[in-house]
């Protein structure tokens, strides 16, 4: 049994609750958080990215996916914990199994500001139905984590007009119209990349994401950020100041929504804004509960946005094909393993000038590895690299203009006629979907079945999204668009728009055999409009050459064969003038031969 | 000034209504409507199958949609009536315009039995944004019409169970099964369609769909049927009243439903029950809008009415190959216009044993005719068959074993360029979409865009649907399901069951030059069930060459030529036991050799 479940459950008497949930979110719906953050890890012992706690007073169980199976299973071992697997068909939901164990008079409670408000209703509705209550004011690990670590603070930055493309004046004022239009007073926003979108700042408060801890309230006569003033340099602040944007305490943010004017309208997302914030909205005040406006604006790139992905994926190409030629020309000859693997790569980009980060934590996973969708490699999992199979890595980086995510898959050594079939396919939907023209109107939803076509005429599949948004230095997964042919949320994803900046990535996973996952970024672009309509078609942003090696041609329907073709004459025009090495020259020349 | 138009004016005046409204629909919201129904035709002049007149005491318009735009010119000229081109940019919406003109105090009017009762709610919030009102118990063309036709009393007939696969007790326990689960005490159905499909009978009360005209009340303990009685042999009554079903006068309906319990539950359609039906609702009735519970058991066949099917398809194939033939061989020989043709191919359909009707009205167009989507040939407009460009035959048949719906675009003479190349886009387009394999859960939406890729390639496209569901001997138009990339309403098209039966119709069309269209029947069949998932594909029920003399076999991807000659090779191997005709064998085996 762990300590610190033991010192949970006694908090847990002292405020007289009988169950305590800790989710794994900061008070932003972050996707990553930060160490001060991660409560549930603390507590559990469970590191994974993904997973809420429940504890009662004799029983305590820990709800994760599949991808974190194997891992929480180690580290659960002893811990005193459950591990229930979500989505197994034995396994209730951690809603399901509150209905069945609440008992009349019980108490659930956790802290608020962890949990959206629309999470925290269908606890509260959970809770009513089996006459027990919620308390949501209650961050009991936070009295017992006695070195928890300070709520990170890293020094903002600003990036210029040249990276953006839009002022911060711009930006206000278009939200502002929204707010007009929508007879909304004033907007609250609590994700750090709206945030950081509107106010052209980053930071380095989140892994990977490079934002702010942060609040923002505005109306159309102020603009006040929350948030640890020290993290502004007295520069930035003054171009705050110069755009009218005010600064105030990160905590001061719920006494400020408290003091909204009665009769006005508030616009605050419901899905990521906190249960504890929305608490703090006096009754007369009406909430409008929509999507925010700044999810769209941040989601078209800008054309100086879209010209600057461009260049960061050149930089990135650079990178990558290097790391791939590395790896063709020394596999077998130099002892690699996933982890050396994914630190060269991150050698390769930090030699780039303008790399910020990595814009998520690195896949690399040889052979069986492959097959696990979010493999991350642990000093306990690593494998050596052996030449044969695969080596699968999808890794990313921030640049100070743009985003990058990839995904290739290189034969390490001779393959199965499995192997290089599944590649293939792979290879082929990828293609199919990134050559599509289309009628404007369009959603990722209508497009998806090109990237799933030429596996589910073998009637093979991957189960997850063929592709999903990217922020601009910002998350590495944003919305509203996307590519996924099932419909997961009650609205489908948005209508594709020029400058909108999606993943294309389909795969294939044989469990304890090999996975393969090819990803391009693709950026939506303005194609011809004529007597029957407006078309639009994507562009490939991510210029790295697909393993030839890998490629089984006579496979191809034609079409496919001159898609190749003419992406790879693309990556070797693009990246030849940037490699100076001659045998980097001369590997790329190869790679990328017409088939 | 139609006299027609003056007399209605006169009945508005003495009912004291401004504005009076004439809709094109029977008291069921039938696509089709009885000679009895045709109020709109008769006043206005104008007989296409769509629009809607709205008089006023100085100004009259008919809203009709692009396909009867030169048609209604023609036909309205000189009628007092403005043609009001629905879509065109300049032109309002029949209730943005009514927005515009209502006046305080003015009384808009209607036949509440042809409005339903979605519609209705419209019109009364647009009168009651104006401070005007409405009045839906007018039928003034009833009052004018001197002679209008009687409503249709065509004997019914019963369909046998090896026809329905289902006895009408099974459907019945069925649908109450439904009524229980929703708690609803009473379902009012309304729609000729579903009261036919659940009674598993067939009448000929509507053009090009046997139904008979009635309504249906059910509930736990009753079933009764509305319909003048005399279409109802004594055999008929006396197997409805085995199964429990009373029959009353069709007009006894209203007053049946005034009659309902207080604080019970009647689940209507809404888009579907008219509002003088649904007027007569009790204030204390909760009424359960929804659609309704026999859409879905109706639109998935089972397993004896897709063999049926199969069936009805064979022999419809038989009647338009030798269409075909008979076109090919005697084209430029014997004189043939559009009418012609098409009596040719009902003549052909007629010497199939069980045939029974078309199943709408037939599309046989010439040329540039071909171009317009929903073309019907009338005395005036018919065209000689001149030898050359395409004859482009969208016709289609009831059967007692099912309903077939088969376009097919013939090269009756040289093409050109342009002309071969489209005919084979369209037909990859096509081919593709009915070869697609696909996960349990996609919807047409996701399948569509297969078969807009090839024309997309080409920044061309087709404004319109590329598939509907199809009745068994009901309408050959039918929901749930379809193939369509652009969400129309606010539901999508269902989810793609096995036992589905949808058309696979995509299309070009260059206006003043010609059409393409093809269209087969699919239904949808269960496929392999794996550790990826379940997948479905698609079977194709019509079984007619394409004609080779237009494909370009260059352009396709082998892919393609592969679908196109093991679909030949299926229909040379059904169809040709099925002619007797040596002429016509051999012409079949070349139609249909491999490319």
């Amino acid at each position: 049994m762990r300590k610190e479940l033991t010192a949970l459950r006694g908090a847990m008497e002292r405020a007289g609750v009988q169950w305590y949930m800790v989710p794994t979110d900061d008070f932003h719906a972050s996707e990553y958080v930060g160490e001060y953050f991660m409560s549930r890890a603390w507590v559990s012992g469970f590191t994974g990215s993904a997973g809420t706690l429940l504890v009662g007073k004799d029983w305590a169980g820990l709800w994760t996916d599949g991808r974190y199976f194997l891992q929480a299973e180690s580290q659960l071992k002893d811990s005193g914990i459950t591990l229930m697997k979500s989505g197994e068909p034995e396994v209730p939901t951690l809603t399901a199994f509150l209905s069945e164990r609440l008992r009349p008079g019980d108490v659930l409670g956790f802290d608020g500001r962890t949990v959206s408000e629309l999470q925290g209703r269908r606890l509260k509705e959970t809770a009513r139905e089996a006459e027990a209550c919620v308390r949501f004011d209650l961050d009991l690990v936070g009295e017992i984590w006695t070195d928890r670590p300070a709520l990170s603070a890293e020094p903002a930055f600003e990036l210029p007009i040249t990276a953006t493309g839009k002022s911060r004046g711009e930006k206000l004022a278009l939200i502002r119209e929204a707010l007009r239009r929508e007879n909304a007073q004033t907007l609250v926003l609590s994700s750090l990349m709206d945030i950081c979108w509107l106010m052209n700042l980053r930071g380095g408060d989140v892994a990977c994401t490079p934002v702010i801890l942060s609040y923002l309230m505005l109306t159309q006569e102020r603009a006040v950020l929350f948030l640890n003033e020290r993290v502004l340099s007295p520069e930035i602040r003054a171009h705050l100041a110069e755009d009218g944007v005010e600064t105030a305490p990160y905590g001061a943010v719920e006494e400020e929504i408290r003091r909204l004017a009665a009769g006005s309208r508030v616009w605050m997302d419901l899905g990521v804004v906190n249960c504890a914030l929305y608490a703090a909205v006096p009754p007369e005040v009406e909430v409008l509960n929509r999507a925010n406006p700044t999810v769209l604006p941040k989601a078209v790139k800008n054309p100086t946005e879209v010209a600057n992905f461009r260049e960061a994926h050149i930089k990135d190409g650079v990178a990558v094909t290097r790391l791939m030629c590395w790896l063709k020309k020394n596999i077998g000859r130099i002892p690699m393993d996933e982890i050396n693997v994914a630190e060269k790569l991150e050698g390769l980009r930090r030699e780039q000038p303008g790399y910020l980060m990595p814009s998520f934590h690195p896949i690399v996973a040889w052979g069986p590895h492959g097959a696990i969708i979010h493999y991350s490699a642990t000093p306990e999992s690593n494998w050596a690299v052996q030449p044969r199979s695969f080596l699968l890595a999808d890794t990313g980086g921030h640049y100070l203009e743009g985003t990058t995510d990839i995904t290739r898959t290189f034969a390490v050594g001779p393959l199965t006629e499995e192997e290089r079939e599944l590649y293939t396919r792979v290879l082929m939907g990828h293609l199919r979907l990134g050559a599509a023209r289309f009628r404007y109107g369009c959603t990722g939803m209508q497009l998806d079945c090109l990237a799933h076509g030429p596996l589910w005429d073998l009637a093979m599949d991957y189960n997850h999204g063929t592709g999903h948004g990217v922020g601009y230095v910002l998350s590495v997964h944003e919305g509203p668009q996307g590519f996924r042919w099932r419909q997961v949320s009650p609205t489908p994803p948005a209508v594709l728009e020029p400058g909108m900046v999606t993943s294309d990535e389909p795969g294939i996973y044989l469990e304890g055999k090999f996975g393969v996952r090819l990803e391009n970024l693709t950026v939506v672009c303005e194609d011809v409009t004529n007597e029957f309509g407006r078309f639009l078609h994507l562009e490939y942003l991510t210029l790295v050459p697909f393993d030839l090696d890998a490629v089984d041609p006579a496979l191809m329907d034609e079409r496919d064969r001159r898609c190749l073709n003419a992406y790879h004459a693309r990556v070797r025009e693009t990246l030849l003038p940037r490699l100076a090495d001659p045998e980097e020259r001369a590997w790329l020349t190869e790679a990328t031969r017409p088939i």
